[in-house]
């Protein structure tokens, strides 16, 4: 059967609560007029509501009243709760493994009910959504005879479903032509319709919260209305947007991350370890940590498993990776900042030079970039229908510039620090010109994604181990996406005379950090690795441009919740 | 050639500090009086450094004077600060990956010098450990006309150079039967001898700090002396104590486990998934939550992922897993207890049954017990050494029991309760009762590994579905190992209206978990999970009896540190 004509839901059948309608972006709820505005909107949604269950409990009075006459009352309605009653053995149907097989075979599944429309009086197509995938539904009214009757009541049933109900649906696969669903070359004929999980009042719907930014750009032009939904509303319904197509993939690219990168370090020798984010000192940075009760007395959250790393090292691991929760308690609310995030580090002996570690980390990262494109183009085209991006390139040969070389770049093209002087040789590079670095990167070589080596010493942490011979420049690195740093790190001194009189250069009291020095008097080896944030590579690979859409549930200085 | 007689290493090279001789245990350092005999022991390795380095002075001097006629001053000494001078391109041998192949070749590697001992004035054996393995060097004082010199200057170095310091080592690979060593069939002649890192002074020998409790008991009937190397000494010096070959195998098992279950998961379709741990309420039970400052608020540590978890599956995610920490303020000092440990967490929905989580569980713990006896026998064997321990026992087909049947093994053997009264069918079961029901088990069905379903209501968390059939009983499961709980999981309430119920009848205001409400108001399919704690599964496969031994830098009431 091919599709409706694309004829408007009727009111009541979309729970369109129009969404909070503020420009997106990082900024809370904002001041009490639009607050004012809010809780009469919500209002207005408990009245449409109200209305809504009289119209229903009224429809299921006809119903009831018609049932004698309903000979198609078995196959549908609304199921009880599911307390594990039976197990009946039967497979349940996944969208997307839907193929040309399934034709004309009876099938049963569970989905979202995404949307109805009817059309006339004896057909309603129902639009089912499992995950990323859309599946036509087609419900006729039978004929007295038919073997699987659908009668007038079962079609009414199916119009006063709320959507995003979880509904079970028993059918037949059959080929069909259909551009509204994802799925355009199958269609269920519905035999059997029932609702599993009834949903009352959505705060918006999945439809507006797919849309890319190019649809209000239409609204300018075109006679079309849209409601944009925006980042602090999402967040605050999370579980609703986490429905949406680029969400469902934005969160599977983010766990193919993660496996790569531990498949391919363990690969490599690494052992994984756990360290705990319990610390009875502030290491590091004492600005920037959060502080715990505990018990009588106070810890603090690891801003990093740096110091634990280096121990297993001095313990002889060899090579370890961690992915784990970081804690940094800065009140920056940017879009690329928040105060827990996923660190995915690792930290490995090294025996002659540390660029066997930048080996290691451009060969993991060429192994993810390569793995995203090849194994996950479905989710990454599901995620730019919504946020449009270009492909993200990069050389079969990772360009390695000296941090020298780049910052020759950026004085060439005329680049200044923040007071509008040309930048110095050795100052450290602005987030500003790092973006600008990538443009220039990306003209001359063709490439989203480059290393720079060789650090000035004094921007680097007091740990990084010096360059042999320039005494200004440092064994450490920074890789860059789309000109903003991902991963940060470098040789580390590992001689615990050597750090105490860095300590001292950088003004920090060595004994401050007895537990620290205390690790590397019993003998580390050479070793040097790196930390490289989750979510900013998940951003910046797929243009999210908000590192919060890259968290499932993203804490930042105003947000704890949900 | 052949192994040394086992003469007794000089006391000035051992760097043998004795250890803390009070009884392994969770307690921490002792009263004042212990605490003077560890300061009068400091005083007294003080004193002893400072006469190794007076001794080392003295040698060094003298090696200088001889320098003349040291015609193998080239192939030893002390290395300059690894600060990646040079990158050589040399593969270095890892003794792990030793063959028959490699005898006869030169090789270049870096290890631990184990230990040292003379024979007679022209040859001394050392041995080099890496992580498990350890290999015989035998370093022979050469004639003048032989092509490796190898001068008497060469052969004091290597006598001076100090336990666990980190050497360069250059030579050739021959046969050989050496029983002291792990590796038995090689050995490495010494060409040339470099140390990288010098170790000063170490808290406690690798030695014994790897003894198994039987050498203590046959102290009472032999003439042999051991240190005991305490937990609380262990872990007040981790990265010593990491360096044991049974704990270097312990964390490569621990890694494995969460390998495999990744593994398995991903290929049952999950998706691995991060939650927050800061939360902005206190989750399930409010009394063993750690408060954090948040800027001007107040946060919580999470003590599962629960709720993260469910909000996924109501998120449409239908199967996900993490491996996260999971934090516990509960002032519980036992062996089996830590403030912070690794939870390996699931959840997925159901289409028919919870025991459709079961069998995922399942075939989960099947994967990982089946993977690690057959992957990882070199780790097992190695920590049996340590840790003496029967052979894991698990059934083809794992034994399911219902709750009622383990209470009646239980009743039949004479089980009580605290109080000494007989135990009744819907009592929660003891630890100690656990304990005795995983020995039954044992004995009737020859198994360490068994799953108790259908637990009494009342005994679970407000959120587990209750059996559709039974209200005193529920949808909810412990799977055990060696007679402790390692999982513990349920179907889930998925409906809001019950839930509220529930948290009625134990007693919660709905209002105090509002958020929790709210993501099964959006809609959530019937759905189930567990969790898991990764310390306690490899505490309980390798018999290690104390879970701080399967945990890097253990967190308990008494222990932020190292």
């Amino acid at each position: 059967m091919s599709e409706p004509t694309n004829t408007p839901a009727a009111p009541d059948q979309q729970p369109a609560v129009p969404a909070d309608a503020a420009p997106e972006g990082d900024a809370p709820a904002g001041p009490s007029k639009s607050e004012l505005k809010r809780r009469a909107k919500e209002a207005e949604k408990a009245k449409k509501a109200a209305e809504r269950a009289a119209r229903e409990e009224e429809e299921k009075k006809k119903r009831e009243a018609e049932a004698t006459v309903d000979n198609a009352s078995q196959n549908y309605g609304k199921l009880p709760l599911h307390q594990s009653q039976e197990r009946l053995g039967r497979t349940y149907l996944k969208f997307g493994k839907l193929s040309q097989e399934d034709v004309g075979k009876p099938v049963v599944f569970r989905a979202r009910l995404h949307n109805m429309r009817p059309q006339g009086a004896k057909i309603v197509f129902l639009s089912f959504r499992q995950q990323t995938h859309t599946l036509q539904g087609v419900l006729v009214a039978s004929g007295d005879k038919d073997e699987h009757q659908v009668s007038k009541q079962m079609l009414k049933f199916a119009q006063l479903i709320p959507s995003e109900s979880l509904v079970v649906v028993e059918g037949v696969i059959k080929s069909a032509e259909v551009k509204s669903c994802t799925i355009q070359n199958f269609e269920v004929g519905i035999r059997k319709l029932y609702t599993a999980v009834e949903v009352a009042q959505l705060p918006f719907s999945i439809d507006d919260a797919s849309r890319p930014e190019s649809d209000f750009q239409r609204m300018e032009n075109e006679d079309v209305q849209y409601s944009r939904v925006s980042l602090p509303t999402r967040l605050d319904n999370r579980v609703m947007d986490l429905r949406t197509p680029a969400n469902q993939a934005i969160f599977r690219i983010s766990s193919a991350v993660c496996q790569m990168f531990r498949e391919h370090l363990t690969s490599e020798g690494f052992v994984e370890i756990h360290s705990p984010k319990l610390q009875g000192a502030a290491t590091e940075s004492g600005a920037s940590v959060f502080k715990v009760q505990y018990f009588n007395g106070t810890a603090f959250l690891a801003q990093s498993p740096q110091l634990a790393k280096q121990m297993c090292i001095a313990g002889d691991m060899e090579r370890v990776f961690e992915i784990a929760p970081v804690f940094r308690a800065e009140n920056s609310n940017t879009h690329r900042h928040m105060t827990e995030f996923v660190g995915l580090d690792l930290e490995m002996a090294i025996e002659e030079h540390y660029h066997e570690v930048l080996d290691v980390l451009d060969n993991l990262f060429l192994t993810i970039f390569r793995g995203l494109q090849s194994n996950y183009s479905h989710e990454i085209e599901t995620i730019k229908k919504q946020f449009p991006c270009d492909d993200f390139l990069f050389l079969e040969k990772t360009l390695r510039l000296k941090f020298s070389e780049g910052m020759k770049m950026l004085r060439e093209a005329g680049a200044t620090d923040s007071e509008g002087n040309p930048i110095g040789e050795m100052d450290d590079m602005s987030t500003e010109n790092e973006k600008l670095l990538g443009r220039l990167v990306r003209e001359k070589y063709k490439t989203d994604y480059f290393i720079l080596d060789k650090f000035p010493l004094a921007i680097r942490p007091f740990y990084t181990m010096p360059d042999p011979v320039d005494v200004n420049l440092s064994n450490s690195y920074d890789f860059f996406m789309r000109g903003e740093e991902i991963l940060s790190g470098a040789q580390r001194i590992h001689d615990p005379d050597f750090l105490v009189e860095r300590m001292k250069v950088a003004g920090i009291e060595p004994s401050s950090m007895q537990g620290y020095l205390d690790a590397f008097k019993l003998g580390a080896p050479p070793h040097g690795g790196g930390g490289i944030g989750l979510e900013r590579v998940v951003m910046l690979f797929l243009c999210l441009e908000n590192i919060r859409r890259a968290s499932l549930f993203p804490r930042d200085p105003k947000r704890l919740m949900p």
